[in-house]
C-alpha cells in the first residue's frame, strides 16, 4: 500500500491512500451504510456529498446475500468509490458471539471485493473488569497474528485493531504489538463509548498512546467516531479515517448534528446551517414533514455537516492553523474544552511533529493558545540554540512595543541609534507568549507574525514571564536594563529580573516606559549607558 | 411602527418589525444591493437566500432614474421584500459633499416608496479631530430635527444616525439626543473603519454606549457592519439590523467569508463550507471558473454564510445560548477576543436585560464564561435576597461533588442522615464558578443543570473564591467545618475560610475529604457534631 504524505499540522495530515478501486484523501469521513436497505443511497453519497468510501459490515452481508453468485460489494451497493468492510466484530460486542469464524470472514470480504477490510477483532467494550479487558487484547493479537498467511499478499488493505479501552497500558501493548505485524492500516477500538459519556480527555489519551505506539507510517483509522465537534481534535492526535452511523442514526431519532454539538429538532426554531438542505428549509419545514421525508433531510444535513468538518480539518491543515480550529470546537461542549486542557499536556510531543512556516501568522486567543506548537518550539529552541552576542554583559530588555515586528518601533530605534558601537549590549524584547525575543530575531516567524488577544489571562502572564526568566538565567548578564511599564506582566517580569539578578549578582535597573517616553531618547539612552559605564 | 419581541438573550433579542411592504424578523442583515447592476439579483436574493430585506442607495438611485415617472424602488430592484434605502451620507463621507439637500432626497425616499430610509445624516468618519467629531454629531441632530416635520405621520419608518466615532461621549450625547426624536430606528456610524482596523474592543464600547442611550424599544441598526465573525458579538449587545456589502465587495476581491474570519480563495485548497456553492464545488473549480463567473460563486458563497449566521445567532438566542455562540466566535481572530474580554467588563450590564431559564444546562468552557449571565446573576441574588436558615450558626461547607444535582450525593446524604434535627446548620457546597451553593438552592437553575472544564484556570478560581468570601462574609457563621479537599481551589477556599474565621473570631475546622471518603460516616459526622457541641 501506499500512503503518501501531502501536507501536515500538529499531529494531523493531509494524505492520500492508495487502494484497488481507486484513491482516497485523508482525514477521511467514512459513513456507514447498511448493505440491505438505506435511507440514503451510496451513489448519491458519492455524487452529491463527495464521499470517496464507505464502509459496511460484512457480516450482514454475509448473512443477507451469501448465496448469490458474484456478490461484489460495490455492486451491492451501487455505489463507484472505496469501500471498506468490518467484520462483525460489533456484533460480537453486542451480542457476545457470533456463528462466523475469522477465517469465513476473512475469505468473504476478500470475495466480495471489499478495498479495505477489518480481521474478527474482539472489541473492548465499555464497563468490563480489567481481566476481559486484558483478555480482548491479547485474543485480538491472537487472530491478528493467526490472519497473517491469510491476508499477506492480496490487493485488500487489511486494518489491524487496537484494544484496550481505558487502560492506557494495554492500548500501548496492544498497539506496540499489531504495529509490529504486517497491516496496513491500524483502528483504534471502543471511542463511542468514551464519547457518549463526554470523556473527551480520556479520549485523548487513548489516542495519542495508540499512536505513539504504532509506525507513523500506517494510518490511525478511529472506529466508530464522526461526529463534527469532535473530528478536529481527532485529526490533531493523528487520526487520519473515521467511520460513523451516527449520521442517519441521529436522524431518525430526529437529532441535528452541527460542529458545535446536537440539537434535538424539537428545540429549534431556526436551522444552524448553510447546507443545501437547511438553505432550502425551515425548521418548521422539517418538523411538518411526514416522519420518512424528515429523515431523510435530516440524514443528508447531518452527512453535510460531518463532510464539511472534514473539509474544514484539511483546510486548516494546509493553512497551518488546525490548532485554532480545535480551540472553536472547544466551546462545543465543556468536556471539548477539558480535552483541549488535556492535549496541551502534550504539547512537545506535538511540536515535535508539527512542521514550520506556513506563511500565516500566529493567533493567540487566550492561554490555551499558549500550548501551540509554535510556541513550545521557539522557547525550545532559544535555550538550546541561540548564542548570545560575544561579550554581551549589558542586557536591555524592552518591553515589546504594540506591534510587529519590533524592529521598526521608533522607541528602539532611537536607543539604538544612541548606544555607542559596542558588543556589550543584547537588546532584548520581552513579549507575552513568547518571553524573551532577542532584537535580531524579531523579525522571523513566528515572532514577526502574531497578534494576541488583550487583556493578558493569568496563565499566560505566568507562562511568558518564565519563558523569560529561563532565557535572561541561562545568558547570565551582568548588568539588566529593563524599559517597562505598570502592567501586570511588566510588574511581574521585573520581580522575575529582580530574582535573577539577586541570585546572580547582576546590577539591575528599571525604568518605567511612561516616564521615558517623553523626555530626550537621548537622555535615555546615556542612562543605558551610564549604567554600564 | 411595531416592534415586537419574540425572544431576548444577552441584549440580543428577536423582534418584527412591520413595515408598510411586510414584516422583517430581526436580527436581519440587509445586503447592500446597487440600484444599478447587480451581480446576483435581489429577485434571487429573496427567493433562495431568505432576504426578507435589502438595502440600497437612495441618491445613486435619483442620479440614474430620476427621470423615470412612477419610478418604484421595489420594481426597479425586482425585489418583492422590504426595501431600505440609505440617503447619500457614505458619498458624502467619500467625496466630502452630496449635490442634494436632506428636502429633496427625503422626498425622493419617500416618492420611491422606502420602507425604510435615513435622513440626511454627516457621518463622523476615522482619523478626523475632535472638533470635527463634534461638528457630525452636532450637524447631523440639527438635520435630524429639521426632518422631523417632513417625516412625521408617513409610513415610511425614519433611522435616526448616531454619531461620535470613538469619542464615546459623543456617542452617548449623539445617542440621547437623538432618542428624544420621533425616529422608529436607531443606527450607529462608522464600525465599517473600526472594524477594518480590527478593533472590536473599540467597537463594544461603541455599541454598548449607543445602546445604553437610546430606548430599548426602538430596533438598533449598525451601518455597514455583517461580517458573519462578528454578527454575534453584536446582536449580544443589542443590535438588531446589519447592512453591509461585503459578500459582494469581497467576492470581486476573491475573499472568501466564513464565521471564523476571511480567507483568499487564493491561499484555499479546499472549501470550509457546507453552502450549496461549496458543496457542488471543490476550491479548484472556483480558481479555474471565469472571473465573473467565479465572483457570482463567491458573492452567493458570501451571502449564504452570512445569512445561516443570522440563522445561527437565532436559533442560538432562541436556546439561550448566545454567550456561548458569541465565545466560539471569538477564536475567528485575537481583537475578537480583545472584544469579549471587554464585553465581560460589561456582564452586570449584560445580566440586567438577559432573561432567565430557558430550560438548557449551562455550559463553563473557562474563565471567559464566568461573566456570562447565570453566574453574575446568582451571585448577586445570592447576596441580596438569601436568607440563611435561622439559628444557622454552623456553616458546613462541603465541596461540591462531581456531578449535578448535588444532593442526590451520598456523601451528602450520609453526613445529612447523621445530622441532627437541628436548625443550627446551614449546609452549603462550593463549586466553580458559583462560589457557595447552600444545599437548598442545589436543585435550582442554574445550579442543578451546568457543566465546567477541568482543571480550572486561575481566573476561575480566583473569581469562584471571591464568591465563595462574599457570601461567607455575608452570614457571619461563628463555626465554619469544612469537608474538603486538595485540589488548587480547595487550598484557595480553605484560605479564604480562615480568613473569615480570623476576622470575625469564628472556629474553623478543615476536614480534607480524602481522608474522610473511607471513614464511617457517623465518625464524619460526630466529628462535625462535636465540633458544635
Amino acid at each position: 500500500m501506499s500512503f503518501e504524505l501531502r501536507d501536515r499540522d500538529l499531529w494531523g495530515r493531509i494524505g492520500r491512500i492508495e487502494t484497488k478501486n481507486g484513491v482516497i484523501e485523508t482525514p477521511a469521513f467514512m459513513p456507514v451504510v447498511n448493505p440491505v436497505h438505506q435511507t440514503l443511497s451510496p451513489r448519491r453519497m458519492y455524487n452529491e456529498f463527495g464521499c470517496q468510501v464507505v464502509i459496511t459490515n460484512s457480516y450482514i452481508t454475509k448473512k443477507h446475500f451469501e448465496e448469490r453468485r458474484d456478490l461484489d460489494i460495490h455492486n451491492l451497493l451501487d455505489y463507484p468509490g472505496v469501500v471498506t468492510t468490518d467484520s462483525g466484530a460489533y456484533q460480537i460486542l453486542v451480542y457476545g458471539e457470533v456463528d462466523v469464524t475469522q477465517e469465513e470472514i476473512i475469505n468473504f470480504q476478500k470475495r466480495i471485493g471489499s478495498d479495505i477490510a477489518v480481521i474478527l477483532d474482539i472489541p473492548t467494550g465499555w464497563d468490563v473488569p480489567r481481566s476481559r479487558v486484558e483478555y480482548t487484547v491479547e485474543e485480538t493479537l491472537r487472530r491478528a497474528r493467526d490472519a497473517v498467511p491469510q491476508i499477506e499478499g492480496d490487493d485488500v488493505l487489511w486494518i489491524g485493531p487496537i484494544q484496550g479501552g481505558k487502560y492506557l497500558d494495554l492500548v500501548a501493548h496492544s498497539a506496540n504489538e499489531i504495529g509490529d505485524l504486517p497491516y496496513q492500516i491500524h483502528a483504534l477500538g471502543s471511542p463511542t463509548e468514551v464519547m457518549e459519556r463526554y470523556n473527551y480527555t480520556l479520549l485523548v489519551d487513548m489516542i495519542i498512546t495508540a499512536k505513539r505506539n504504532i509506525p507513523p507510517s500506517r494510518p490511525l483509522h478511529l472506529f466508530g467516531a464522526g461526529h463534527p465537534m469532535m473530528l478536529s481534535l481527532a485529526v490533531a492526535m493523528g487520526c487520519d479515517l473515521f467511520d460513523s452511523a451516527a449520521y442517519a442514526l441521529y436522524a431518525k431519532d430526529e437529532r441535528y448534528l452541527t460542529s458545535r454539538g446536537t440539537l434535538r429538532l424539537n428545540d429549534m426554531r431556526y436551522l444552524p446551517c448553510d447546507c443545501p438542505i437547511c438553505s432550502r428549509n425551515s425548521a418548521q419545514d422539517l418538523k411538518n414533514a411526514d416522519y420518512e421525508e424528515r429523515t431523510l433531510l435530516l440524514t443528508e444535513h447531518n452527512l453535510h455537516v460531518t463532510m464539511g468538518e472534514i473539509d474544514r480539518v484539511k483546510q486548516a491543515i494546509a493553512e497551518g492553523t488546525l490548532w485554532d480550529l480545535v480551540e472553536t470546537r472547544a466551546r462545543g461542549h465543556p468536556s471539548m474544552t477539558s480535552a483541549l486542557n488535556r492535549l496541551s499536556d502534550y504539547s512537545k510531543d506535538l511540536e515535535e511533529y508539527s512542521p514550520g512556516f506556513k506563511g500565516k501568522g500566529v493567533f493567540y486567543y487566550d492561554y490555551h493558545s499558549i500550548y501551540r506548537p509554535e510556541t513550545t518550539r521557539y522557547n525550545r529552541k532559544l535555550i538550546e540554540n541561540y548564542v548570545t552576542p560575544y561579550d554581551a554583559t549589558t542586557l536591555i530588555m524592552l518591553k515589546a512595543p504594540p506591534t510587529t515586528p519590533y524592529r521598526r518601533d521608533e522607541r528602539y530605534l532611537k536607543i539604538k541609534e544612541n548606544l555607542p558601537e559596542d558588543d556589550g549590549f543584547n537588546i532584548c524584547f520581552y513579549s507575552a507568549p513568547y518571553g524573551c525575543i532577542p532584537e535580531e530575531l524579531s523579525e522571523t516567524f513566528p515572532l514577526s507574525q502574531f497578534e494576541i488577544a488583550k487583556p493578558l489571562d493569568k496563565e499566560t502572564i505566568s507562562f511568558t514571564v518564565e519563558m523569560l526568566e529561563r532565557y535572561v538565567s541561562s545568558v547570565k548578564p551582568s548588568r539588566i536594563v529593563m524599559v517597562t511599564d505598570h502592567e501586570e506582566l511588566d510588574l511581574k517580569a521585573i520581580e522575575a529580573m529582580k530574582r535573577i539578578a539577586a541570585k546572580t549578582s547582576a546590577e539591575i535597573r528599571v525604568l518605567k516606559e511612561s516616564d521615558l517616553w517623553n523626555i530626550d531618547a537621548i537622555d535615555m539612552a546615556s542612562k543605558i549607558i551610564n549604567l554600564k559605564n
